[in-house]
């Protein structure tokens, strides 16, 4: 209850940001921003940047200076979400209860929709004028994180892998974003260094929460209420931590990643406590 | 001659700098860091670097402070080109006299070697400090520059399109990243409002230039020499300069270019020399 007024708050704070983002934008080719708008404003849990602005919120109790870096992470999930279902990838044609964005409005415009958004979340997170945040932004979703954890994803599909490289693949794929989210958000508040700390780790046990929650709903959730396909994962043979340990120790993993997440808020006071209860809503999310 | 050494040499500095870039990534995984790899590494006229370090030089007697930008501005023309290679754009086989990337390493390792890329351009920018470079480069390059320029370019493919709107596309596509890489070096490299401004309008010139050129080196030139298939933009019915104007006349308005180019250099002694003979340099290229 407490998590779902908080996301909802939250994801209009942010979509109202994205929406004045583009406002400038009257020189821009208008099919190619109908084709970011079309994904970016898809609805979507908007986890990540309701994380950033939560952290920011959690440093100086208020969540305006965590808006930039909100929007921007924002706007890197849904690239990566965008190429990740093209054809050459996950070929997905269902995302968030709607045809994909090239089912939509084709590949080309798919592919340069990705590259626009991209570049977009270093444009408004640069003009904050933290040349640190952007290096935060870029390390987290480039080569040594997600963008490099998807390659090694795409890679392992068919092969059947181990506990340990699976969580190498997710510390990058899912956990680089969702960590970053929080220390731009702490960052922004301006945060202690404990603080920065205790929230990079609490990120750490969220990101791997939240992956192995999203692997056991594509076995065990229902394709409607995710608004995607389910199943997909055993389909294409993908090694997932149900398929490495069975659903129900999976399920136990998730547990023990909710209260190691839960227990790294010590340091804080009862306006953490959403982000206390947020776990348990995770582990029991079922979209 | 004084224009090959200057290229040479700048290059040099370049691709020294670019694997410096690399060595950091020792936690990346390896067939993506080779994709990367084989499209920064893979020669090319190294064209944008050397305006950055050029510039930077012109303002300050030295080029390694704009090193950073010449390696980010490389990056993102190298990725721009992985996907504008790709088949669901210009689906290309060869370029710099290779298979281009999605041929060698397949299509889904070239989208993400891409997105690596520009990710990366930024992670580099970003570590000098300056958030303001970073704005410079994402405005290029993003929804109001290069990739707004791809789309419009892909859009008008078949349809018979007039000068104006010829100019418009490849203001952005071209024109944009070449007139970028003069300012970042600028900027690094310390100028005035006045020497700025003069760069940006050189760069501009120099940006039309060398699309025009471009475009009559489809029509004209040798595939051998250029590395790449020639004649494509007939084949694929586009709007090109000499489509527009007829070769003759494209030729007389790339002269006009060039001279305009080196007219707005009057502000700059002779350490400006060798801007003031590339654009003839850029007039007679062959490839």
């Amino acid at each position: 209850m407490v998590v779902d007024t908080f996301l909802q708050e939250k994801s209009q704070r942010v979509v109202s940001a994205l929406e004045a983002c583009f406002s400038g934008y009257t020189h821009a080719p208008d099919g190619l921003v109908d084709a970011m708008k079309y994904s970016l404003f898809s609805g979507g849990k908007r986890l990540r940047p309701a994380l950033v602005l939560g952290a920011c919120e959690l440093m100086c109790a208020d969540d305006a200076p965590g808006l930039p870096a909100a929007c921007a992470l924002e706007m890197v999930h849904t690239y990566s979400l965008i190429h990740d279902d093209l054809p050459c990838m996950d070929n997905d044609d269902m995302r968030r209860g709607r045809p994909t964005l090239h089912r939509q409005f084709g590949e080309a415009a798919a592919v340069l929709a990705g590259d626009a958004l991209l570049t977009m979340a270093f444009y408004e997170l640069a003009r904050t004028g933290r040349a640190d945040a952007v290096v935060e932004l870029a390390e987290a979703s480039g080569v040594v994180g997600m963008v490099g954890g998807q390659y090694c994803d795409m890679q392992a599909e068919g092969v059947v892998g181990d506990l340990d490289s699976l969580q190498q693949i997710h510390a990058r794929k899912t956990g680089a974003l969702i960590t970053v989210a929080l220390r731009l958000g702490a960052l922004f508040g301006g945060a202690s260094t404990e603080q920065l700390e205790a929230l990079t780790r609490y990120g750490r046990h969220l990101g791997m929460l939240f992956q192995i929650t999203d692997d056991i709903l594509d076995v065990a959730g229902d394709a409607r209420t995710l608004g995607k396909s389910v199943g997909k994962d055993q389909r294409s043979a993908k090694t997932t931590y149900p398929s490495v340990m069975g659903l129900e120790r999976a399920r136990a993993m998730a547990g023990v990643a909710a209260a190691d997440a839960a227990d790294e808020l010590a340091l804080f006071g009862e306006e953490a406590n959403v982000f206390r209860v947020l776990p348990q809503y995770i582990l029991e999310r079922d979209r």
